[in-house]
């Protein structure tokens, strides 16, 4: 089983306008709403492969009872602990006059110490079961500034290789902490270590002791890190399509690769062409499993 | 009782917003999410009042469960019937920093045949225990054109003072079908009956069959119109406030004005003044009870 954590899901909800008039009203045309948050994102992927997948996390209210309903409906497993207050909605209003979007991100609940304390009991149950533990996506208000790195080391504690897809301090906290990989893209991986050059942020994150640091680019691929080898992995050609969700699929790839105990190269494989296969669908969270075995051969994975 | 119909209730939800980046994201500081809409503003109100005040309409999904919800939390009973499909949202953005506010609305559910004849029934159910019902806001898609005509026959049939508040083809088709009173604003009137001048728009709807015809103006005050009689009520000075639901509080005094069969003048005294006392308060459906006797004592009715 995967263990895919959230510690602060979301309700994604995408409003269609055509034409916004803004500092006015306006009438949308049609609403759309899942669960959403990345490591929810990276759940659904592993279930569409085929895969059991667990999300735990935390869920508050109504908007937290809609995401766990959505996924059960979408037949992926929650485990979320509750929470007081409402899990955050992520508002996206596509404006398809102006073919581009204007987001708006609620607040997450904030975590007290005594749920937090209660979760990484429920976690640590939750990884005697598992194969691997993916943590993805942000962390809410109240935890501790090493909340992943917590996470990390309970997972190494319990002999289960850990991924994180994290940004800023989480990321390099949980870095510190040792986990199999880490999954920042180009931008964030720039951020949290301040160099521009790729190849010595991720040697920065290897120096902290991440066991292997994936940098996702868009377009051009993954560069990925071990201590003393270095990959690039390229897709055959540009996709045209939704680019949001690439990063999730990318991960959901690297969690099968270390369950299944692939070598590099073929990781690396599966995470290009899982990317290019969700940037082929629509929404994040999904890929096109007819495109993914023509993409996967067409790979090209070079070590520099 | 007063039976508040609300055929297209929404949850209104507040984001606001310190500088909205349009064609970006946004963090949203604070949420807010509470029962909306014209009828049930009106049942609030009354409710504050003291009456007791029943909702009535349709809700549909999850959001017509937190509809329901927060008017019980609130303290005011509903009776909606279900219906397939998902009640509405309004979302308003607050820009905190440009001092104003973009609103997107959604789509209401649509009413299929069945269950508008359902409704029907249970309307006239519920006007057996009524002493006046009060029919405000939008008409659902799928409702015929006479929707509001067809509750405004049935309220006469069943002996209940009845008040409409709508526009459009709803409002002259409730004021041909005889209710007591129809309540548009200056610009719906106008709009309705496609004259300029406010007395022979008001004409026009006596002629139609509404018993009276109240012309809610904003700062302005009401123009009211029965059958060879016509009032204006001013208040005592411009107030400064939110002039949303103003409308539903003068809606909420006509209603009891007709309860207590109170003269015309008493009236629109109660009208403005509460009309007034809605300025006062942040929220549409609130009024201000402590600064309503003041302002009674302060309007000015004038028959001309």
């Amino acid at each position: 089983m995967f263990l895919c954590v959230a510690l602060n899901p979301a309700l994604d909800v995408t409003y269609t306008v055509a034409g916004v008039r803004w500092h006015a009203g306006n009438r949308v045309t049609s609403v759309a709403q899942r669960a959403g948050g990345k490591a929810t994102n990276v759940a659904r992927i592993l279930h569409a492969l085929g895969h059991e997948a667990v999300v735990t996390g935390f869920r508050a209210g109504d908007t937290g009872d809609l995401i766990a309903r959505d996924l059960a409906a979408a037949g992926v497993a929650e485990a979320f602990l509750p929470l007081r207050g409402e899990s955050r909605r992520t508002l996206a209003v596509v404006d398809t006059a102006a073919g581009d979007a204007t987001g708006f991100w609620e607040p997450g609940p904030p975590v007290p110490a005594e749920r937090w304390a209660a979760f990484l009991g429920h976690y640590r149950g939750l990884l005697t079961g598992a194969s691997v533990a993916v943590l993805s996506g942000s962390v809410p208000p109240g935890l501790p500034d090493d909340a992943y790195g917590v996470l990390v080391r309970a997972a190494r504690d319990a002999a289960v290789p850990v991924i994180v897809d994290a940004d800023g301090p989480a990321l390099t906290g949980a870095a510190a902490a040792g986990p199999d990989i880490v999954k920042p893209n180009a931008d964030e991986l720039r951020a949290a270590t301040g160099r521009d050059d790729l190849p010595a942020g991720a040697a920065d994150l290897l120096a902290k002791g991440a066991g292997a640091v994936v940098v996702s680019r868009g377009a051009e691929g993954i560069l990925a890190a071990t201590p003393g080898r270095t990959w690039t992995a390229r897709p055959p050609a540009r996709l045209a399509g939704n680019p949001t969700g690439a990063g999730d699929a990318c991960v959901a790839a690297l969690a099968v690769g270390v369950a299944t105990a692939a070598d590099w190269p073929d990781r690396l494989r599966m995470a290009v062409s899982l990317s290019a296969s969700a940037v082929l669908r629509p929404l994040a969270g999904e890929v096109d499993l007819d495109a993914y075995p023509g993409l996967l051969d067409s790979v090209v994975v070079q070590e520099v």
